[in-house]
């Protein structure tokens, strides 16, 4: 076996799934670029425009990687996206942040939430495909970024928080409905969590244990803002 | 001297012609990234979303390289840049692509159009000056990449072509309209052009010449589009 290939496994729904795995990876972060640098575009002034930029570019440097390794396997990018595609544009489409503000905090809360859950998730593939995934699940300074201006954004005028805590709440619903959706319709990717014959996954305590630390994980990064969850 | 400093220089406007030389380049090019990145949400396909992503990302990194200059000779990137906010803003305004295509190939002709007059000026600055305007307007492959795009498109619907080749003409006047505005405007960023007491400059004559050079470039990139210019 080339080391590019992925591990050989008796489980013949391995590969369908780390394929999955990569597919939602690699559409969530050229989605995430092309939305932050439409934000970039709101920015009042040259450094916030250039800092949301920045994030921009890391997604999109993410995306790259998560491509580079499905072509190692060869799988055509294309094929690996396309059951997710019309998910996150959902999620966008019913997501618009209509200012600057809005659009940072859906960067950080939405990243958070992708961080924290494909971290989860990473647990249960081969080394590689984890470190890909750690890789590109990194935190890109954006959190420090967001929250100076968001807890500025504050302090200059505090009814800011009330709407962003609002908004904050829409995100995470918006999210969890485009979540439960793929998780009915892609099996393969469910099974990376929930195992298959063959294959450990998480069982139901653990998946209840994880929803937990998800929306604990949330709720912190909101007060990091300055906002109630 | 630092090596970091500007070349001392007898005359007291050759600093504030550079000044001016980074900061309308810089300008230029985190404008280019945004509106690419705009671009790329128009893109019918994955690998045209992640292609225009690309050229997008490029240019963000040619501004960071010229801001990280802005900073070693201790200027705000903002007083660099403000000078050229409206001009820039005003040309991207009145040449909003309403299509993919026509997102491309305004990328192509600006940035053609872009590097060619960038390279004629950076004769008359000095060596590390030169070498990062070099490095900035280096093609990144855009080139190609959008070549084949209007070509292939062309050739699906030849009708493309008339559309696009009126398109050509009017980024290109918007564009000298702009240019203009400038160089009225900024008369340290003139004299790089013309020289100053002291140093040595265009005449009429080398000008005439260089714009004939400029208007050359374009049409052959117009040629390679399979457009008239």
């Amino acid at each position: 076996m080339s080391d590019d290939a992925l591990p050989a496994s008796d489980e013949v729904a391995y590969r369908p799934a780390v394929l999955d795995l990569l597919g939602v990876l690699a559409y969530g972060e050229l989605m995430a670029f092309t939305h932050l640098a439409a934000d970039a575009e709101m920015a009042p002034t040259l450094p916030q425009k250039a800092g949301v930029a920045r994030l921009a570019v890391a997604e999109f440097q993410h995306y790259e990687a998560i491509i580079a390794r499905l072509a190692e396997i060869g799988v055509d990018p294309h094929t690996a996206v396309e059951p997710f595609v019309a998910s996150f544009d959902a999620f966008h489409e019913r997501t618009k942040p209509s200012t600057f503000l809005e659009g940072l905090v859906k960067a950080y809360v939405g990243d958070g939430i992708a961080q924290d859950f494909y971290r989860e998730i990473s647990v249960y593939v081969d080394d590689r495909t984890r470190r890909l995934v750690d890789r590109t699940m990194s935190d890109v300074g954006s959190a420090d970024f967001v929250v100076t201006q968001v807890r500025a954004a504050i302090k200059t005028d505090p009814r800011v928080a009330g709407r962003l805590a609002l908004w904050g709440r829409r995100l995470v619903g918006e999210a969890l409905t485009q979540a439960q959706r793929v998780a009915v319709e892609r099996d393969a990717l469910a099974s990376i969590l929930v195992g298959a014959p063959g294959r450990p996954g998480a069982d139901l305590a653990e998946l209840g244990r994880m929803l937990v630390r998800l929306t604990d994980e949330h709720t912190h990064r909101m007060q990091r803002l300055g906002l109630s969850a």
